[in-house]
């Protein structure tokens, strides 16, 4: 090795401890360039808190970067490393330390994957309810450094709702453990909310104490047509209403999008094709309460706020009907394969669709774009085609981010921000709220070792 | 006026803007000390976030100490004043400025009252559930600034988890607004946790975005008599899973205060007196799903998990089951006036509570102590007696707060830490949390206008 603080850390960690040369070039930089090797000096991978601890006190004293690396599933670039950086990984940090079903709390490590936690409260009769694509390499400390949501957030919050307490490590080495298994904890700034959400600028997370929660007993699950977003909007709130909150999904589907996912070839179109908005509506219930969906249902379609429905009558049925809403890596089939993901207010959603749609059609012939997401929480996503020239895709994104600003939406509603987004943020955070998060930035981070430049630039704008 | 800080003041918030002399000495130091005036220099009433700004920016150019105030309903003395200090109320900044019925979320004025919250999302026949015995007087800057808690927390989570969106104003007059009303918004830190059961310590909350909820559709009420709280807790563990996490209110209370509040004179006992442990237990459901809930609890009689169980009948009955957990000022009958709030992890609640009753009731032969609480949320609170010798009653103090340190505990579930626990902060945040909080503290408000020596001592410990 060249480096001799690559040496150090060596022997700081013993054997394994190092990841470099080929073996490291065989990482990808990130998700969306998986394809490029990961540019870090070296990957470190510490066993324990202490040697995370000690690491970035090394690094610290040496003014090297560091960039922590879940498992790299991330969307927005939030790992791509510099020469000179050092990735790190907690992926020998893995495992569930406890688990106490009666206070359905769980303790564990940062390494270990959203899989395995889903899998460990369910052979606990207990559940845990985050749930992405990404579920077998996404980690807790991945998915808490980036505030994951999914498709149960409606019901359940996104992943900074269920962290109970935490341990991260702070630029310094400084160990910061805020482990109490507690609901209650009113003893000044709640530390935890530093680091969830905050893409490892602030810290890096390596232990963590969940809240499971019951299993669900069962769902029921429908497909809905209707007039638009507003009438979408207006079935949640009645449903909402009738299911006292345990509506656990509700996706929303515009016209182009359901007709590319019911495009032959693809799959069976549970409702007409011609239906000018689709909704997927899910709520957890025991099966007597069925029923009651079904009347509801019937309700809204006397009162003409409901077109037409189709009710899953068995699991196969229900994961027919999710798989029109879940699989849109075949929209890629369709030429849509590039994503993006925002936030909207309701009322503010079909306007917001529309004019995009119309600014993204008006840029190219070959432009295209689907509208879709988890519009129960004000998420939208869109899918739109990849076109030649870079300056006309800043159109597209243009298009799709722009508007936010005046709406009070989100240029990132659960991907975060990272290097992709970063020049977009000044969309929906003022001024006054950047200074805010660099001033936090500064006081733990005074040196700018962690993650820099991810969320927004470093030293300067 | 003798301090010409406070003529600038006055100019600066016109006619009513500014309460001295008699008038501030009418308002009461905090609700602890109800008998002493407010010691501050005045009192300051701005009219608009801009007002707010203003007094701020004097305040900080001047060195001035900033004290707010909400409700004063707070139990920590977390609103007391300095001989000097300026005292801040939003008593002029009121209304519910916009409620969108669909989206439910409510955007208020940070001094409006719980109570007019509670009613305006009632009049859309929504529902906020946050819910206090001050909900007359608490205000939504002063629910925010302490996180407060009360009886739904279980269910509904901490005002925290209403919080969508908020507009806080820095030490120094910087306006930090972020009052997206959005479910999801992953852009960097979420900066509205700063200022969220912070105590005014880090910015003056002046406007928030609540998210409101479906109304429940009924409830289904009962106490239950049990071994002790570890039976309660399976109990609760078992309605959780029965009605998919509905059970909205977990009320523990150990025998003690059981027949406390069911001596003569007070209130009728629906259960006999000599069981060792009681239960309030509440779930939100329809009609039609009370016998469910009957038959859960029929099973858990033949499983001899319950020993005994009265289910209300009727919203009289729901209420006079609810007087016997809530009625607790009747405590001072029996000489057990002094509140104590503190959380616990479940599985050490029983020996926690056995413990520190027995050091209690070995200090002084007119110590007494009862302990309840909302266990479903790890919160115990206690009433003790209070003792004519403060030495005694610092013996007191350290039996309940003590062993919270190795117990994982919290020496504040829901009041905060304020001045009165102050110099209990330690028992459950360790250096390092205290360290960094102070650095945000720096960081946000460098010369220590705000709040100071509240959560921690100012400028050291």
């Amino acid at each position: 090795m060249t480096d001799p603080f690559l040496d150090r850390l060596a022997d700081l960690l013993g054997p394994g401890g190092l990841v470099v040369g080929d073996e490291l070039a065989s990482r990808p930089a990130s998700w969306t360039r998986a394809a490029e090797p990961c540019a870090a000096a070296a990957l470190v991978r510490p066993r324990s808190t202490e040697e995370v601890s000690a690491v970035l006190a090394a690094c610290h004293a040496a003014g090297r970067v560091v960039v922590p690396r879940g498992g790299a599933t991330g969307l927005v670039d939030g790992i791509l490393c510099a020469p000179g950086d050092i990735a790190l990984s907690l992926e020998r940090m893995t495992g569930i330390e406890a688990l106490d079903p009666l206070a359905m709390t769980m303790v564990v490590r940062a390494g270990t994957t959203l899989e395995a936690v889903q899998a460990a409260a369910e052979a606990a009769d207990l559940f845990f309810p985050l749930d992405l694509g990404a579920r077998g390499s996404a980690t807790v400390g991945g998915t808490i450094s980036t505030n994951a949501g999914g498709l149960r957030v409606l019901r359940y919050g996104m992943m900074r709702e269920m962290v109970l307490g935490l341990e991260a490590v702070l630029a310094d080495g400084t160990v910061v453990s805020s482990m109490r298994p507690l609901i209650k904890n009113n003893t000044g700034l709640d530390l935890k909310q530093l680091f969830v959400g905050t893409e490892g600028t602030l810290g890096v997370v390596t232990r963590a104490v969940l809240r499971l929660r019951p299993a669900p007993a069962g769902y029921a699950t429908a497909v809905v047509a209707c007039a638009d977003v507003d009438a979408a909007a207006a079935i949640l709130s009645r449903a909402q209403r009738a299911f006292q909150g345990r509506v656990s999904s509700f996706e929303g589907m515009w016209p182009d999008f359901y007709r590319a996912m019911t495009a032959p070839g693809r799959f069976a179109p549970p409702l007409h094709r011609e239906h000018p908005y689709y909704a997927l509506i899910e709520v957890e219930c025991v099966p007597e309460e069925e029923p009651r969906f079904l009347s509801l249902l019937e309700t809204l379609m006397t009162e003409e706020i409901v077109r037409d429905a189709v009710i899953s009558a068995s699991e196969e049925q229900r994961r027919a009907l999710w798989r029109i809403r879940d699989r849109v890596e075949l929209l890629g089939e369709a030429g849509l394969a590039r994503p993006f993901d925002v936030s909207v207010p309701f009322s503010a959603m079909a306007g917001y669709v529309a004019e995009a749609s119309a600014r993204i059609a008006a840029i190219h012939p070959d432009a295209g774009s689907v509208a879709y997401g988890h519009v129960g929480d004000n998420n939208i996503h869109w899918n739109t085609a990849q076109l030649p020239d870079p300056a006309l895709e800043a159109q597209v994104e243009a298009a799709i981010y722009e508007p936010l600003a005046a709406l009070q939406g989100s240029v990132s509603a659960e991907h975060g921000i990272g290097l992709e987004k970063r020049g977009k943020l000044g969309l929906s955070r003022s001024a006054a709220e950047i200074a805010t998060m660099r001033a936090v930035k500064r006081a733990l981070d005074p040196k700018g070792i962690l993650n820099p430049g991810k969320i927004f630039s470093h030293p300067v704008d």
